[in-house]
């Protein structure tokens, strides 16, 4: 067996616990050696649970760790960039979290950190393309089982169960488009091979009037243009009447793929007086668990065998672009081209 | 266009109704021109809603009329020998629902008054077959689409909703095995090409008393082996939990042909609170409702174009013969040979 | 029972056909009392297959008979306007099917033909509204089961197995947009209960030149804001690598309503080496058969019961208008507003 | 943390490489310490890939290694009775894959052993319990959310993509209904919470003439009443025409609960000239992969946490002495009691 690739982690917020178990418990050639959060007691708690030798409340100092071999940035958002040229620079491999980071700009100054350190590996986390399902889509397209590919449709649809929440991370998600699209934008680009040329933006303020006030949408939608001619749809809302709802549909001009939620949370069907039944997911962490083992795995497996992964720091910047372009598009109500 | 067939029809209930009703709207080629019911006022009111030139309410009365052309006998089981031979000896053809009629030694008689008239028509209404989901499977049987057929599983579930009535009709019903398996039986014989050899029938009283009393149950099931080695097995009972449920499963060597009713009432699904579901059909007469129209159809189809159908004055005898023959078993306990 | 309404039919093309088939044998309160097509051979061959007492070649002599109540007319789409004013001016009801007229302007001759005749009965046939399924979801979103609707998305999708028949019929058709978008745009209209405000249209050819020659699209979209603040998706394409999928969805604020094609057929599920699947309706004929019936029923129903229908000459001119727009924003590749 | 539990596993099989493998991987509060097989080679190869310390190929002299907790026995199940004996004696934990052994007479000895231990842990490896969706329907019916259990309906079917392997081991496997139907005996025991009290069970060869010399058939089902009047029925074959299937439905009362495999590979469905359609597991490892982790998961916790498994030496025996009833009642064609 490889050697054992020894990970520091930071951050500790919801998505962040959950890579610090996965990497302590079910990803295999790596182990959790350190991890960071700004909030020292969680720090204890979950070194104490998961066995950390190293915990920090400083990237800056845990990446000084010379035991450490790769750094996994789970930090909020507007750090990415600055916490992947740290991990970068003291000669760590670098695993960060979707998005990139929070505005274009400093998606390019993450861009030359990766290349400043060709030698290291790096990689971006969409954990769709992880899932069973998504990867499987990928290749049966990279086969041309479907043709050319069309049209990409792909919603993300979070449960009105857990609008509570929802409504107090609002303010700092960045909105819709830039928090919830950009898994729509990263698979209609990675589906259809192209970028994307032109963008139409609409939504509205359906039931929620927080979203008024943060010039956001509780529905909104965006159509694109690609520049090979193929056509994306992506539909979000945080109203969704059932549980966490992820569907995208790939037509092609031979045959369809569909990856639907509907009856994912497992393989039971209920009849009742309501009829005949499946129930979704609660919420995305139960969604997408195993996509999340998945890429972290995948990326410890490219630095143990000296590959590199499929989803680079470009991909990162190009999504945030087209999101920010719908975001502009929804705001002005314009049609507007994506350069 | 062949000339219009005239129809006296006997029996005004539930199903009766129905059929006078569609004969009278949707059938093609014929025409409603008798009815018959011991109900007189019955038949004032439906000869009025119908347009129906003739009425009685008497059988022998009816069969006398020269107009008429064909009999349909919709009339209570208990008399339906005596009316197919009422018919068929006044020199009509003759439709009669199922079952042919209560007691194996009555069926005998339907088949010596069949015998007697080769020149007429007679059909027996199992209409499960003239559904285009049945009829489907049947086709692809044929054609040897799933090799050889191994088992035949098929329910028969009425709707909790509708529990009261059923529980006033049970004590003329005949019974679980005879009142509903028929239907199963029916659809086993004909997918494997089979006649019934050994049956084992099981069952109990789980909810509703009035069962017991009646030494039926309200939830039973038979499994039976074939002349030809293929097997079937039936269930069914009173309580489903949703609405009207007709499933069945022919597993072939080769492959598998499933009919479920699940999704069935319309395309609609339905997401909400409770999952993704599609709805039930509320009752059997929904369920079936263009299978009664394309029954009596073919009934028609056969007479103006001097043709047989499909389904014999035997398929009814047999079919009575091995319920009567699960009944027994589920009275005894024991595994009885068919003979 | 009523009396029976007398109809003459025009038009004996695929549709016209089904359409006098429907009216000879299964709409009740109504007879199919004359046929008019310019095919006078094809006219006496209906004439004897169902009976048809009057056979016409034109139009105009057709709706001087006094013995008819009503006119259905489903000649080519460019006589519509023509026709429904002759049948209004005669004194008869008027049927027509989609769409009202070719061009907006003809479509205001229609209103005009309708707004001088009050006391007659004239209905516009958008079929999908008359389908079971559909019928449902508008009840339920009326009935406030979904809460606000948010989202309609609306697919018409013809199999590739036809796609010979569809390219001669192309140039002749009004392009995608005039041709399948018009049932998408109406049902969006009808499930949000509000206008097109602005549109964006996008396609392109991805498999067949001719459309490329036509300034049309194999496959395309279509994004509508409605006025209400409400969003629409259409797509449309040729080369569904199934058979006949049209689907459509209603995202609501606490609910979602789907129709969908799959499984439509029939409930038969194959279990093969392909995995387990349902199969489509192979054409559209197929797929609306009943709907067909239903709304020539709800016509002969609304004049015998002395009610209105709810698909109003205006239905037709709306969506003529937006389905105009469309194109031009397909042609001109700019977003437009719908006024 | 809890401490990490050392495990031994015995048997390198298909199934046992896969035991293996998940506990040095997947399962969390255990490592895999030592190996034991009769094929050195093997050993050699396994204790490489997944770093294990101490490698044997005599149980006897595994289970005398101090430094180990407990014994995963995944060997051939003629042996298991005798190595869970030699591990709980040695004063090691033990899990037991299933069945427990394939003599009634050794299942007793099985017990003997467990009851002579209580101070450790022992449990049998139903997998299919561990399995969410499974987990899922037991809580339900608990919980009562489908009134009285009336029928458990199994299926085990094996594809015929893997019959040239299943043939070669088809003289070993003691038959269809111990390698096959105590999976669905357990079932049904579980989610009616009653014992097998007659069963009949039939079945035949349809298509591979080596059973037929086996004494034993390729496609079979067998009928059980339970002590509680409730229903099971259970089919197996080893021809199914699309992958693994393995499927449960649990009718009750009041509502139905179902876990079938349709669409189980992932959430991807295909649209293409057959149709839409779902996919099957190829075969029955990847169906239950994470079932096999849940259920040795299960163990540890059970140790670790000072817990007593669910599933019990006794049920192993009992679900052997009621496929041997299956078995007999296949070869006499009887229908026997079960005492």
């Amino acid at each position: 067996m490889a050697k054992t690739l020894k990970i520091g982690s930071v951050g500790l917020g919801r998505l962040g616990y959950e890579h610090a178990k996965n990497i302590a418990n079910y990803v295999t050639g790596a182990e959790l050696t350190a991890i960071c959060d700004t909030d020292a007691a969680r720090v204890a708690q979950v070194a104490e649970e998961l066995n950390v030798p190293y915990t920090y409340t400083d990237v800056a100092e845990m990446v000084k760790n010379p035991e450490l071999d790769a750094i996994v940035v789970v930090s909020p958002s507007m750090f990415h960039a600055e916490h992947i040229k740290l991990a970068l620079d003291a000669g760590k491999h670098c695993f960060c979290d979707k998005p990139l980071d929070t505005t274009v700009e400093k998606c390019k100054l993450a861009e030359k950190a990766v290349e400043a350190h060709p030698d290291k590996v790096f990689m971006l986390g969409f954990m769709r393309r992880f899932d069973d399902s998504y990867a499987e889509a990928k290749r049966r397209i990279d086969a041309g089982d479907i043709g050319k590919v069309v049209l990409v449709r792909s919603y993300t649809q979070d449960p009105r169960t857990t609008i509570e929440g929802t409504l107090k991370f609002a303010p700092h998600s960045g909105g819709q488009y830039l928090d919830m699209c950009v898994h729509d934008l990263d698979l209609i680009r990675w589906f259809t091979g192209a970028e994307v040329k032109r963008v139409w933006a609409i939504g509205g303020v359906f039931e929620f009037d927080l979203y008024r006030e943060l010039n956001d949408a509780d529905n909104c939608c965006a159509t694109v243009q690609l520049d090979n001619g193929a056509m994306g749809f992506m539909f979000t809302n945080r109203t969704h009447g059932a549980g966490c709802n992820v569907e995208t549909e790939i037509i092609g001009t031979h045959g369809t793929l569909r990856i639907a939620n509907v009856g994912a949370k497992n393989l039971l069907q209920i009849v009742d007086g309501s009829g005949a039944r499946e129930e979704y997911y609660p919420d995305f962490l139960s969604r997408w668990h195993q996509a999340y083992i998945n890429e972290i795995q995948e990326f410890v497996s490219c630095i143990n065998e000296g590959r590199k992964p499929g989803v680079t720091v470009y991909d990162g910047t190009k999504v945030s672009q087209a999101a920010y372009r719908c975001k502009e598009s929804f705001e002005t109500g314009e049609m507007l081209v994506n350069e």
